[in-house]
């Protein structure tokens, strides 16, 4: 089953302790894709410039990402340009050049419709909101957001909540939404407000599902090097939403399995810039990785006599 | 199987934003004790002044702590005053005074020689070094340690990491010690130099324990209301040598299982201050919360076909 993911296809230049990268692919929707193609077919909605190496996207159509939706537009490409300190924990960001993605609004064409699984990535809500409008009955959707909109956009972005099936966020957006330091509390605040399930990501810390009467956390993947961090939030959503599409199977064990396969896959993308590492890597290197995470967390509850 | 604790048995006086607590039961034997007691006979070895309201300690004795090593001297108690702020992930000292602890020199009673587990809480280095001088082959011996003698006794510390077979320290104090930002790095750079085994304690965020061929995570209890943090880390500790005490069980799958009631007992020790909670909750209390662990952490990592 097919994935249709509206996100943004960017050009970063990316600045960490272990090198620089110029102009090299980026933005949510690329990431995602190239993730989630290891599971599913993909279906990508976006905007690029002119001045985009369209060229270089023929990695992920080879892959099965259907690029009908990404529309090219006169004048320049969205780009980003970041710095990760030594800790590489938070990205500075020292340039946003919006492009022609401040015009951008989603045309989903026809074939993708009725896609049955339907990821929102982190663009403004009220594009999020259009692309509902445009979809048919989509078996689960799931969005992301961030500080940015949580803060201009606050009215639009719960009226998505209400819409949507489930939320990935990071914790520190979850606290800033919710205004609860307590993540059992702010997540308990988000599925007051519509999701079934919402997805804390915590970055190195693993990341926790919450549903309405049920917790499950993943560790993230304990690597000895961590090259670069941009783009494990969204490689985790094509890991997590790929895998539920591949197995069209939304029970709770299947969800948390998904979880990990989304954790996974955070885990390769930041293994080298850009999406370098996700090109590279076979179902074999992901099913072991799911394999070493089941390793990292078993345990057997057996209780002293 | 007893387990012998050597460590501080304090005053604290604390401060969150849930309320105060004035001259209540601290110290890292303290929390040790009242945790591990719940799964072994324990016996401490530490140093309060004349002040101390030793009647107080009678809830420990009544629960299988052996107080013979406890020494009363003339002076005041070791005090500790701290402030946590609304993320409770620090505690902010206010006040440290050391009082009689400040000559502390650890005698082991005969009859506590033999004891087969020894957990050299975090006192200075070199009084970790004389305990050993005075035990006879403990089957496991685990030492914690903190900034302060990272700083001040590095030798000592080295010294005292030949002798034994299990650390435990949280990210920061391993990421001091090793100088390497990566945990795994820390971990490996830790194991070379003696320990069989190391724990690396990251509070909320759970704790990895890395052996020479293998690496565990436990995700910390995902708790709704954290009200003092005091003494968590002692408490895993004591819940972990505790559970290894009651089972003579050193292999991996166990010591395993070990964490996770470390995990468990540092997430009850945080819901009270001082050691309230410890002293409240019974077996059926520490057995439900371990399997809550399971359930956090559990999933099937069937593959898709």
């Amino acid at each position: 089953m097919s994935v249709l993911v509206v996100g943004s296809v960017a050009l970063d230049s990316v600045e960490t302790p272990f090198g620089k990268a110029e102009d090299v692919l980026g933005g949510s929707g690329t990431f995602f894709s190239a993730s989630a193609s290891h599971l599913t077919p993909v279906q990508l909605v976006g905007v690029v410039g002119s001045d985009y190496p369209v060229e270089k996207l023929a990695a992920l159509s080879e892959r099965g990402v259907d690029l009908a939706g990404l529309e090219r537009a006169n004048g320049e490409s969205f780009r980003w340009r970041g710095r990760y300190r030594h800790d590489l924990n938070s990205a500075e960001t020292l340039e946003t050049k919006l492009g022609v993605f401040s015009h951008f609004s989603p045309k989903i064409p026809q074939q993708f419709r009725s896609a049955p699984f339907v990821f929102l990535a982190n663009i403004d809500p009220r594009l999020q909101l259009q692309v509902l409008d445009q979809v048919e009955q989509p078996k689960l959707v799931a969005c992301d957001t961030m500080n940015f909109w949580i803060e201009s956009r606050r009215p639009e972005l719960l009226e998505l909540m209400k819409r949507v099936d489930l939320i990935l966020l990071n914790d520190g957006e979850a606290r800033q939404l919710t205004e609860h330091s307590n993540l059992v509390k702010a997540a308990r605040w988000i599925l007051e407000r519509g999701p079934k399930f919402v997805i804390i990501k915590k970055g190195e810390h693993g990341a926790f599902m919450f549903g309405k009467s049920s917790v499950f956390y993943a560790p993230a993947y304990p690597l000895e090097d961590v090259f670069d961090p941009t783009g494990a939030g969204d490689s985790f959503a094509g890991g997590f939403m790929g895998y539920l599409a591949r197995t069209r199977d939304l029970s709770e064990g299947n969800m948390r399995r998904a979880v990990v396969f989304g954790s996974a896959m955070g885990s390769f993308a930041v293994e080298r810039f850009s999406i370098g590492r996700l090109l590279e890597i076979t179902e074999r290197d992901i099913q072991s990785r799911v394999r070493e995470f089941l390793q990292l967390v078993s345990f057997d509850a057996q209780l002293p006599a």
